[in-house]
């Protein structure tokens, strides 16, 4: 690009407001995003850059210049440092860990001896502490003194001598107090905190069934060392979502665990790609073949009348679909908290129940419609029976699956649909071919 | 149960925090959640009462005497109560709406006037302004005067005489200014703003995007009408999700749009229930069929070959497996911002390239393995040639069928999947049969 249209856009990317800048970043390819994000002002730069998913910051780290690269590392607020690191090569990491100065590399490093995905991983190690002796005004006054370095000031930690958490009082009560009236008349004692080792679905319900601002994080000895605010509470919320969603997919990563997948299956290699994608497909393979192994097993009784495997699509589709919705059901209700442990018996008593009914209804308008379109004595009620036996099952299945998967410790979404589908092909159509057997064996 | 027993359970309801009550709601049946709610303290009860979800809410009102649940409509945020009525009959929504304060019922209205699912629908009205010509100080007295009445203090909006939007800054960058500063020195003029018409789910990226505590809603002449805070930008983000992931699962409530579909789906009567799940369940059946009538049509391959039908499971198996990876990948894609319309047939193109790499490779493992358990001559050929193809068109339709719906106006989710499961098992099993009839015809 000339010179002359490099300063035009400069000019142009001026007058931009920060979420058209991240809009523009995502919708070009590497090589212009560096180039957009090197004719940022440096302020500017910082706070996007922030913005941006982790796969995308690596990537513009990884274009730019030793010097600059660092620059932007430090710069960083610590949790979403360390969030960066999580996603580079354990080498990079190291050396720009290295390049930080004393204080934030102690921060990043002690951030990142929590486990991922927890809270003690993810929250942000500084936060407004105050005494419960200061009066309003005192805590004001610590307050405005605290803002410039600090980034969520609106709620008050209350710290005893030795950094326990005592009290939490937002901004606003403080500013609604009296000057000379003391915090700890204020102050909520009654804390709502999460640990160091809290899971972060966890953390992110707190904040958000309690539209809470932030949530302060203790360690064993009830010592405060951090906070994890709403705005993580949302990338946690969405973080959580994509990796369930994709999870039941089939686009379970199983060797990394990392945040930034959907950039990845969209703009990683095909190599990336492929290895997401093919695990689950592969399993997927087999139980389809296994599901052909039924068939096989009943290879004679096709022979004798082929009008049977007309209704083999449906039996498969049908306990697909009926699986697929009680196993979004379950997924959603759990991690919602409208299904919990406790009730689970009766969940699952009530989907059988919604199973089987859909099922008898769906398998006599189909046993009636096979019974019309193959007028041969005994398929149509084989195709009915087996319709409302499928579905009854799949949906049974599709409830239960995740439910047990969850409570063994298995990831509770990963690759549940593609053993959902395999479980509910091989029963269906065992169903099917032996009440085929039972009822049109004297054709054969 | 005995008055003891009910003091008791009133002094451990003191005990528990929020959040343990709300877990606690959600776990006992109706009868129960009335009861405990009852018992709670008044300020208590109302601040849980505006953290559970509508159809809860709905549930209590529906329990309580006039007087309560008019007292307690009363009290709830005005956009919080605005959820809620859009969830209830309208005639019960009419009712209590005039039982409201005059003020109460004219911000309400104002609200309902915005069309579901807009910022205008979502926003809260009160909201902290302050002018340009304020000092620091006195724009701090401001918010200390507000903070009684106002639930939204930490970001404030700098307007005219006229209510225009001149600028914003936050609580913080007020502290960090001198006393004697004015506002305009100060302020951010370059607001990142929404109409009452944009949609929530744009509010709800700017909120993530951005970090943001708050984004502006102004009307159509630029005039400040309310404001959209963090904790709804999570519950759209949730209730978004949840819808997309339902409808894609073909669980899309055709009749009424409301957010806590969940909630119904586990909760709701067994009507409300098929009411929700039955409508595509009786698409895919006829899909199902339709797919049979492919196989219907070539009946004399299969009475001359029956192995033939062994392989019509992992056809169907894999065309569904590899088709929701792809849909799955674009509707995340899509909602994260990683795939942009403008770009769509460079990512489209990709997904091709994917689908048949992959197609490719688990065609030839398939069609080996058919040929050593199936030595009939050419069926290992068309079986891994027809699992190439399939997978292939199905990776391309599951990424174009959810873009080209999105882009005639449809909701892009309601129902994708049995209508891919259906394309995708008709193509499959056509390509399936005319190649076995290519390279098998000789036989029959």
């Amino acid at each position: 690009m000339k010179n002359e249209s490099i300063k035009d856009l400069k000019e142009t990317l001026k007058e931009l407001s920060e979420i058209e800048i991240l809009e523009l970043l995502r919708d070009f390819a590497s090589e212009d995003q560096v180039m957009i994000f090197r004719l940022l002002e440096k302020e500017r730069a910082l706070n996007i850059f922030e913005e941006l998913d982790q796969f995308l910051q690596q990537k513009l780290i990884e274009s730019f210049t030793d010097s600059r690269a660092e620059a932007l590392i430090q710069e960083m607020a610590p949790d979403d440092r360390v969030k960066l690191f999580d996603e580079m090569p354990a080498k990079v990491t190291k050396r720009l860990l290295e390049t930080l100065p004393k204080d934030k590399k102690e921060e990043t490093a002690l951030l990142m001896g929590f486990e991922p995905e927890t809270a003690g991983r993810l929250m942000n190690p500084s936060y407004m502490k105050i005494k419960k002796e200061d009066t309003v005004q005192e805590a004001l006054k610590k307050v405005q003194n605290a803002a410039e370095d600090i980034e969520s000031i609106y709620t008050l930690y209350v710290t005893d001598d030795k950094r326990k958490l005592e009290g939490v009082i937002s901004l606003r009560e403080v500013m609604m107090g009296k000057e000379d009236q003391k915090i700890k008349e204020l102050m909520n004692e009654n804390v709502i905190k999460v640990q160091t080792d809290t899971d972060q679905e966890e953390v992110a319900g707190i904040l958000k069934d309690l539209d809470f601002m932030a949530v302060p994080v203790v360690d064993k000895e009830s010592r405060l060392v951090g906070v994890i605010t709403y705005d993580d509470g949302m990338d946690i919320l969405e973080e959580e979502m994509t990796e369930d969603i994709y999870d039941k997919a089939g686009l379970a990563n199983l060797k990394t665990k990392e945040s930034s997948r959907s950039a990845k299956l969209i703009d990683g290699s095909i190599l990336q790609i492929w290895a997401v994608r093919l695990p689950f497909l592969v399993i997927a393979l087999f139980g389809g073949l296994a599901a052909g192994a039924v068939i096989g097993a009943f290879e004679e009784s096709l022979e004798a009348i082929a009008a049977v495997a007309i209704f083999i699509p449906v039996i498969m589709d049908m306990g697909g679909n009926a699986g697929t919705q009680s196993s979004t059901i379950f997924a959603r209700g759990f991690i919602l908290g409208h299904i919990t442990p406790d009730r689970f018996l009766k969940h699952l008593g009530k989907e059988v129940l919604v199973g089987a009914s859909m099922g008898t209804l769906v398998g006599v308008v189909a046993g009636l419609i096979a019974n019309a379109w193959q007028p041969i004595e005994g398929l149509g009620l084989a195709v009915g029976l087996a319709l409302g036996l499928t579905m009854t099952i799949a949906t049974t299945l599709g409830f239960m699956i995740p439910f047990l998967l969850q409570k063994f410790g298995v990831d509770q979404a990963a690759g549940s649909d593609p053993i959902i589908t395999t479980i509910k092909d091989i029963s269906g159509l065992l169903i099917y071919f032996l009440l085929v057997n039972q009822f049109l064996g004297h054709l054969m």
